[in-house]
């Protein structure tokens, strides 16, 4: 796991959007994000988009796991109430796998334990492992 | 349409991202955003999160635009190509309104016209008016 | 309950498809349909759209089921094995639920319990009682 | 094109739901589907399962159009509008496609013209010949 170690401190989007990766397993991943103003949208609220970016990150560690890498095809998204302050989590856990493709739910939730939004991901393995990648 | 713009600039996530709305009408809006070291996901690729932000950023500015406040309710987004450098590109065309749902459909290419990614979203139309909420 | 078990029976399509329902309860339902000659596609598998439409018999008994008349305006499916032949079984969970909107989650599996497709449809709840819709 | 020809003909799901195959091309397809009683849902418009399983057989077409045999991995659906008699047509369209994916987007109308559904569809791409599969 040393190569995902290095794969997870390489994601600088993650970081730039304030994404910490809080742990990860064979097939699943956790995250937490500080809600700030640069998350904001034009009415106050978090942005749909660092919504999925959050989400996206534990689904981007959690496929890439099991140490062949992995790249995003089709996401679903659907969004179920508005966050505006706190924290939001995200956990990543794996549906079905297969050599070629893998399907990843994501539940992202605020710090009262509600339901913020769901994703849905499936990503196609590559040849490459993540040990090469991360080189 | 001066609500509308004053939404633009209101909108902190997408200057974050480095998303720049380049034009916009009723039911319609373009962006550009630059790809800097910022963008880029563990493999060196952008992050399919900051894809899909700029896409999130035109399809709110275009279910916005008819000054009726919307919020996403789904997204579904498919990626094609990994982009790497230079500056991508996001324009959402309306599909399908009626009083409380429309659906927007954003394509995502590169500089040099490649699909990069196509995503599909759907709103609920709030009875707040744009004008109230960006006072 | 009566009226739901109306609104089950009246399921034409789900009949002409195969669907058998097999129980609900608010926010749930199970299905199941036996597989036939007239599930093939053209390489001899279940068609995509007859798993689709086992999912969706149980989508729409799962969202009516609170007694609002819910219509479904988005669904993503993500398809995982290909099935031949015995028995699918569908299965719908209530992810979330507000006045207007609702999302559910449905896992189609397979008489070996192999996941076969994972459905995460949203409905718009309308005014009209389903006393109202089945009369 | 023969092989396709016998592809299209041995596809009895979209027999049984009633489903036409009007042409197709190299990445397109279109199809009409006559509404029936046995179309109808609960609430005596057409189901949703039946405007997928139209959608889902010209993607099927469109995708397996260039003699490689694909598979659908992922979709995603809007609804726009009930449908409840006259004809529904469907038409697919290539949005993107490489060796190993290929994306479709197939719009569902009704005989005015006005937008039924969208269905944005992946399919994955296998190493069987078209005319193998039809043997």
């Amino acid at each position: 796991m040393d190569a995902m170690k290095k794969f997870v401190q390489k994601d600088r989007y993650a970081q730039h959007i304030g994404v910490e990766i809080l742990d990860f397993d064979k097939g699943s991943a956790r995250a937490r994000m500080e809600i700030g103003k640069h998350h904001q949208n034009s009415a106050g609220m978090v942005h749909g988009g660092a919504i999925f970016s959050l989400a996206d990150a534990v689904f981007s560690v959690a496929s890439n796991s099991h140490g062949t890498f992995a790249v995003a095809i089709n996401v679903s998204i659907s969004f179920f109430k508005a966050a505006t302050s706190g924290t939001l989590f995200a956990k990543a856990e794996e549906v079905s796998i297969n050599p070629r493709l893998a399907t990843y739910l994501i539940t992202i939730i605020d710090d009262s334990g509600d339901k913020i939004a769901l994703f849905q991901g499936t990503v196609y393995r590559k040849k490459d492992s993540i040990a090469d990648i991360v080189k």
